[in-house]
């Protein structure tokens, strides 16, 4: 059997074994429904109640602060949608940034489409939002500003804390969301040090299963449901709870947080190593923070290689064993050029030749090497067909 | 180890092995994502399409008909809000009944706070919608007709097909909404000759997965996404699907239609068993229909013990191993009195005195001989202390 190397772990991860595990005696032996009184309802909502005893300490929050919902773009939509209903007689102005998740961008269309406002913060060559251009977008009729954690697309890491205390300092009323799909797992996120009303989060990329994750909604938010019936998790999230699902995701977030220190440094030492070693290749960009790289996510490197088309290299890789994506994989099979490739300036003729590589704690060195080695022979070789 | 009997299936079921260990490989060995290009992805995709055959052949319709959804109450949701949204220039008025699940309900509440108008119809003694009233009440600006196939309480079963035959008849332009989330799995439920425009399952009341479901929704069906993002099952409802759910769930589907005609006669007889032994104790009610119980579903009995407070009398079966539930499970953590049996007129003593038995095909008559031995012991005792 061929050698197979996922690099693909910004669009998602494996499950990990231990999770897996606990879902299947949940499935199978745990399966009550927690709002059943009998002792097989009790049992599954012990479940719960451990998966928010788990996630609350790695935010360092209250366990009644985690809505479960079904992954990171419901988390995203019940922050915006949730929250712009539930304030907008407070106003109606949102402010988020251009190189967002479309889970944000197309809930920013929509709410625009019902009557609010939405601002769209610009990004310099780093992908990081300007301070200043936060502060001064700021309004009275502000009820919601939401800033990604971590850039799926480039791994830009943006000035979350900073971006907290000037948003509370300029108008204590505007909520402040996080969406840290992409650096939950990798980061100790504190939402109360760091001025975070609500925090959006998947399972599936952080070697959790599919179909769960979560949102930290501090227990001051005026927030809305947005999905209505039966009246679980205090009627702000109805629906039979995915006992499995939860108690995976916790399974997987108690591992990620047990060596997450050793963990992120060892995927630094792989990124710098990969970057190094790319970069002496002819025609490659490495975009965003490439020197001080602890500036930037630990897993995530976005390669721009000159004269191939990125769906070429990517379909070359596979045929080795190595899969990476072409821009951002949300829903990437749809034609469409990367909004953040474009935002922090990359040259019109890489915008198309760009590929993402990402790390998760299961990749080795021995992997890089041999996906450096596969570039070293596709490159040349694609580069014959392709130039004129 | 004590004998453990669980008949509270309406509330929530045991996922077959089959489907565990399907999930468990999804999970650990094909955990692509459907949009990512390489080979890992499409592999994933692959789970996708199968289902999506497997779910269209249990209800012979198109496969690009099914939507995969987090679960019964999002689907109740999608249907109700996404129909409301994408329809309401026609006119604003829906029409669903009674005795619908709170996944319908309080979605209603939600819409009439947003300018809809809800119509409620009333049912009979065994919990049936009456048709004259159902025509009576389409008007030209009636967008949606929402009833429910089998209701999760006392097991009554609508008259699907004649109502959608009477909707079509007086509005055409009117949508048919049927929720089946208690009936998928034990009927043969066909959308396009019952003239079902759409049609809510949940996985988990079938032996599958927790937090997974799907909605049928007609090609020609004008309807809006509730949730917004990366663009997934054609934009129609974002965010990375649920691989490992929805290929479980299918496995679920699979099995239970395999089956479903030898399944269904061993539920109905072991039905008919239990009422007839059951109604042979002193003051015993069976509510809904009990005579031709093939009028009613396979699976729910409930049972109304005068004199005796459901609460104590699950407490003290589960005291015994024998799990069942008082009034409807969902969220029935809640205290609150049943809205179909105060729709059906069960006496207001009897409110608070009914439990609700749900078998599954699991269920054997060596448990249910033990039910009804724990009742017969069971029940004089308490009455024995609570009588004055």
């Amino acid at each position: 059997m061929m050698q197979e190397v996922y690099l693909d772990n910004s669009a998602t991860t494996k499950c990990s074994e231990e999770a897996a595990k606990l879902m299947y005696k949940v499935l199978c032996d745990d399966y009550g429904n927690p709002s059943s009184m009998h002792n097989k309802g009790v049992e599954a909502e012990r479940y719960i109640t451990e998966a928010k005893k788990i996630i609350a300490a790695s935010l360092k929050c209250d366990e009644r602060e985690i809505l479960f919902t079904s992954g990171g773009t419901e988390s995203d939509n019940m922050a915006l949608i949730g929250v712009a209903n539930a304030n907008k007689r407070s106003g109606m102005h949102i402010i988020t940034t251009c190189v967002e998740h479309p889970a944000i961008l197309e809930t920013c269309d929509y709410l625009e489409k019902q009557g609010f406002e939405i601002t769209y913060l610009s990004v310099d060559e780093y992908g990081k939002i300007k301070l200043d251009e936060l502060e001064a977008s700021i309004r009275k009729d502000t009820i919601l500003v939401s800033i990604m954690h971590t850039n799926n697309e480039i791994g830009a890491l943006e000035p979350i804390a900073e971006a907290g205390a000037i948003i509370k300092r300029v108008n204590p009323n505007t909520l402040f969301h996080v969406d840290a799909v992409q650096g939950f797992g990798k980061f100790r996120i504190l939402p109360k040090k760091m001025n975070i009303d609500l925090l959006s989060v998947s399972s599936h990329k952080i070697h959790g299963p599919k179909g769960v994750g979560f949102l930290y909604i501090g227990n001051k938010v005026k927030i809305h449901p947005i999905i209505w019936g039966g009246g679980q998790q205090k009627g702000m999230r109805s629906g039979t709870e995915n006992v499995p699902g939860i108690a995976g995701m916790a399974e997987a977030v108690r591992l990620c947080y047990a060596t997450l220190d050793e963990d992120v440094t060892k995927l630094y030492n792989l990124k710098q190593y990969f970057i190094d070693e790319v970069v002496a290749l002819d025609g490659i960009t490495v975009n965003g923070i490439t020197q001080d790289i602890h500036g930037c996510a630990p897993h995530i490197i976005s390669v721009s290689v000159e004269g191939i088309r990125a769906e070429v290299l990517l379909h070359a890789l596979e045929q080795k064993g190595v899969y990476v994506s072409s821009g951002s994989a949300c829903a990437s099979n749809k034609p469409a050029i990367s909004g953040t490739l474009k935002a922090i300036g990359v040259k019109n003729n890489l915008l198309d030749s760009t590929i993402r590589v990402s790390m998760s704690v299961y990749t080795t060195k021995e992997e890089i090497d041999y996906t450096l080695q596969c570039l070293k022979e596709i490159i040349p070789a694609l580069r014959k067909y392709t130039r004129h």
